[in-house]
C-alpha cells in the first residue's frame, strides 16, 4: 500500500515538473481524497492552488476536508469569491463548522459571507455546542420521514433529498421534530409491500444521545451497537442531528491517543507530533516531570535515613536499581491492564474485590518465581562469578524477600489506584506507570531497609 | 446510560423471579442485542436457556453472536437439533466461523451437522485463512452485480437477495468472479435514469485487500478512507469476501489493547482481564519482568564499579532514585509519543532526522528547567531545611548536570529506538517504557559517576 503510494507520488511530481496537467488530472481523479490530501501535504506551497484546481468539484471538496488547516487557509486565501462559494456548496455542515473553528477571523468572515443562508445558520448552530460533546461532532444533514408515509413515498423522498445528506442508510421518523423511530434503508428496500406505512416497520426502541453527551461516550456506544449513525436530540427529544460512524472512529482514535499520552506522563496534545513545536512538546511534558522529580525527594529522604545501614553493608546499594525497576515494571503491568479494561467498560468499581484477589494470586506467582531466580543469579553471578565477597547468603535473602514483597505491593497499588481514580471521577489513565513508579520506588526502598534491619541487624 | 441499564436489569431480574415471562419478553424485544447479551452474562446459568428461548428468532441470533464463548457453549449443548438448525440459518458466515473456532470439537461436529451445505462450505473456507488476516475477519455474504445490469435491475436484485447479506450499501460489480468495480446503494438510488447500466456509474479505482493482508492494515485503511466495507480479493483479483466497518472497529480496539499491553511490558492476552486466570496473567507478565530483572545486573555492576566514589561521597547515593526516575519518565514520554505516531502512520522512518532534532530541542528545554529547579530544591530543602552538610555546591552541581544530560539522552533513546524497531520490522511498542527505562537507568548512572569523577575528583 505505502510502497504503491510512494510510486504514484513520484510519478505525479514528475508530471508536475513537466507541466503535464491533463495527465496529472487523469491520475488524480482515480485517487481517493485521503491519498490526494496526503500527497498535497508534500508538494511546494506555490503549486498547491494549481494542483487543487485540477480536481473536479466534488472530489475537490472531499479532498479539502482531509487537508491540514494550514493548507486549507492557504487555498482559501487564494480562492476567488466564486470558487469559495462552490466549495461551500459541496461541504457538509459539520465539516464546514470544523473549518470555521480552525481558520483565523478574517478568513471566517469571508467563508460565512459566501455560504448559503441555511448553511450559515447550520454552522452557527453547530459552533454553539461545547467541545467534546455530541453536538460538536454531529451533522444536521439527515433524512427525516413522516410516520404516515408509505414505504414507496419514503424511498421516493430519499431519492429526491438524499444527494445532500451525509447518510441515507438510516432515516429518522419525526413528527413536529420529535423523534418517533428510525428505519434503515435496508428495511425500506426489503419491505415486500410498498404501501406499508413507515410507522409499521420503524424501530421504536431508539438509542439516542443528547447534544451534551460526551463525544467519547457517543463513539463507544456506536462501536458497541455497530451503528452507522446515532441520532442526537435536545432536552425535549427533538431531533437536531446525527453522528456518523466515520466521525465516531476518529473520536475513538483521538481518545486512545489522549489515553496513551496521559499514561506516558504527558498532557494531551492538540496537534500531531510532527506539527508540534518543541515549545508545545515541552509544555505538555514538563508538569509531570517536575511533579515526579519533586516527589523523588521522599526516596532520597528514605535513603538518607538508612545511610548508616548502607554504610555497614555497601553491597546493598548495588541492588537498589534492580528492586525499584522490577517493582515499577510489576506495578505498571497491572495499572496498564486495569486502565485499559476500565476504558473498554470491562471493569466496574464493584469488581474491585475480584481484581484485588486476582492480582494477589498473580503477584505471588510472579514474585516467587522472580525471587527464586534472583536468589540463584545473585549467588552464582555476583558472588561466585564476580567474586563479591560482601554478598552473604543473608544479604541475598534480604534482596529476594524485599523483591517478593515489592512485587506484591506494586501489583496491588497498580491495580487499585486506577479503580479508585475512576470511582472519584478522575481519569484512570493518570494512575499509569510514571505515577505508580514513584510510589513503588518509595515503597520498595522502605521494604528493603526494613528487611535489612531485621535480618542483618543494621 | 449505564444507570438506566442497571435499572432495567433490576426490573428484569424481578420479573424473572416472579416468573412473569410474557412481560419479560415484551421488555427484551425492545432491547439491543449487545445489552441483552450483557444482561445474560449476569444471570444464573440454569436460567439462561429459558431466557434465551423467550427471544424471537432474529433477535436471538443477534444476541447469541454478542455472547461469551462459555455461554454460547452452554446454550448449544442445551439446544434441540431443530433449535440449532434455526440458529445456524440466522447467523452470518463470519460469525458462524468465529463460533466454530471457539467451540470444543464435539460441539463443532454438531454445529456443522446442522448447518446448510453452503454455510458449511463457507465456514470451512473462512477457517482456512491464517489468524489476523483479512480472510479471517471477512464475510462471504455480499451483493454482487453484473456490469451490464441496469440500475433498475440492480435495485431489484438487491431487494431480492439483500436479506441474507451483511451489507447492501456497497455492491460489487463482478464478471467471472473478477472484481471490476463497486457501486454504493446511494449512487444507485440517486441515479436519475433507471436504464443506466451499472458499469457506467460504478467506481473503478477500487481499493481492495487480499485474503492475506494483515487485519490491522485492513482496519486502518477502512478508518482512513471512511469505508463501510472493503472488498477482499484473491491473487487473481477474484472477489472472495468483504470486511465490514463494525469488524474493523473491533480490530482497531483489539490492536490498541495489544499495543498497550506490549507497551506495559506484557505479552498480548487472548482474553479480557476478568476472564483471565492468575496463571494466564502470570504467563503474560513474567517474561518481561524476568528479562528486565536480569538486565538490571548491569546497573548493579556500575554501582559496584563506583563503590569507592559512593563511599567517599555518601550524599550521592540519595539522588540515584531521582535521577533514574526522571530519566525513565523523560524517555517514556518520548517513546510513547513516537510509538503512537508510528501506529497512526503519522511518522515514517525517513522522518528520523526531524524527530531527533525536535527531541533535542524539547529535551534541552525540559532538562534546563528541571536542572535549575532541582539545583534550587537540593540547596534549599536538602541542605538548608534538612541540614545535610555533606551536600556542597559542587555535589549539587554534579546532580543537576547529570540530570540535564540524562534527560537529553533519555529523550533521544526513547524517540530513536521505536523508529529503529519499525525500520527492522519489529513492533515499535516493544520499545516502550519498561525497556527504555532499563537502558536509561544504566546510562543515567554512568553519566552521574562520570560527572562525580570529574568535578569531585573521586
Amino acid at each position: 500500500m505505502t510502497e504503491r503510494f510512494v510510486l504514484v507520488e513520484q510519478a505525479l511530481s514528475k508530471m508536475l515538473e513537466e507541466k503535464k496537467y491533463a495527465a496529472l488530472r487523469d491520475v488524480l481523479v482515480t485517487m481517493n481524497p485521503s491519498d490526494i490530501a496526503a500527497m498535497f501535504a508534500d508538494v511546494e506551497q506555490e503549486q498547491l492552488p494549481l494542483l487543487f484546481r485540477l480536481l473536479p468539484k466534488e472530489l475537490a471538496a472531499e479532498t479539502f476536508v482531509e487537508m491540514e488547516p494550514e493548507e486549507q487557509e492557504l487555498l482559501i486565501r487564494g480562492f476567488s469569491d466564486n470558487e469559495l462559494k462552490l466549495l461551500m456548496e459541496e461541504l457538509y455542515a459539520d465539516d464546514a463548522a470544523d473549518l470555521v473553528e480552525e481558520m483565523p477571523a478574517n478568513v471566517v468572515k469571508r467563508i460565512l459571507r459566501h455560504a448559503q443562508p441555511e448553511m450559515r445558520s447550520a454552522i452557527n448552530q453547530l459552533l454553539r455546542y461545547p467541545e467534546n460533546t455530541a453536538g460538536s461532532i454531529m451533522t444536521t444533514e439527515y433524512v427525516s420521514l413522516r410516520p404516515q408515509m408509505t414505504v414507496e413515498e419514503a424511498i421516493l423522498r430519499i431519492r429526491r433529498q438524499g444527494v445532500d445528506k451525509e447518510t441515507i442508510y438510516t432515516c429518522y421518523v419525526t413528527e413536529g421534530r420529535k423523534l418517533l423511530g428510525l428505519v434503515s434503508l435496508k428495511d425500506l428496500l426489503l419491505c415486500v409491500d410498498d404501501e406499508t406505512p413507515v410507522e409499521e416497520i420503524m424501530l421504536t426502541n431508539i438509542i439516542s444521545v443528547t447534544t451534551h453527551t460526551d463525544r467519547e461516550e457517543v463513539a463507544k456506544m456506536m462501536s458497541k451497537y455497530h451503528f452507522l449513525a446515532l441520532p442526537v436530540v435536545d432536552g425535549e427529544n427533538r431531533m437536531v442531528g446525527i453522528v456518523t460512524f466515520d466521525d465516531a472512529v476518529e473520536v475513538l482514535e483521538e481518545e486512545t491517543t489522549e489515553d496513551m499520552e496521559i499514561m506516558g506522563g504527558m498532557l494531551p496534545s492538540e496537534k500531531t507530533y510532527l506539527k508540534s513545536t518543541p515549545w508545545e512538546l515541552f509544555r505538555n511534558r514538563i508538569p509531570w516531570l517536575m511533579l515526579l522529580m519533586v516527589t523523588a525527594t521522599f526516596t532520597g529522604m528514605i535513603i538518607n535515613a538508612f545511610e548508616s545501614a548502607l554504610a555497614a553493608q555497601v553491597a546493598l546499594t548495588a541492588f537498589i536499581p534492580m528492586l525499584m525497576g522490577t517493582g515499577g515494571n510489576s506495578g505498571s503491568q497491572s495499572s496498564v491492564t486495569v486502565i485499559r479494561a476500565l476504558s473498554l467498560d470491562e471493569l466496574r468499581f464493584r469488581d474491585l474485590p475480584r481484581v484485588i484477589w486476582k492480582e494477589i494470586r498473580t503477584a505471588v506467582l510472579c514474585g516467587v518465581v522472580l525471587a527464586v531466580v534472583c536468589f540463584a543469579k545473585i549467588w552464582l553471578v555476583d558472588r561466585m562469578l564476580l567474586g563479591n565477597t560482601q554478598i552473604t547468603l543473608m544479604v541475598d535473602a534480604v534482596v529476594c524477600l524485599a523483591l517478593l514483597v515489592t512485587v506484591l505491593l506494586a501489583k496491588l497499588v497498580g491495580a487499585a489506584l486506577p479503580m479508585a481514580a475512576k470511582a472519584i471521577g478522575l481519569d484512570p489513565a493518570v494512575m499509569a506507570s510514571p505515577f505508580i513508579t514513584s510510589i513503588v520506588d518509595a515503597v520498595s526502598l522502605l521494604v528493603y531497609f526494613l528487611f535489612a534491619g531485621f535480618l542483618l541487624g543494621i
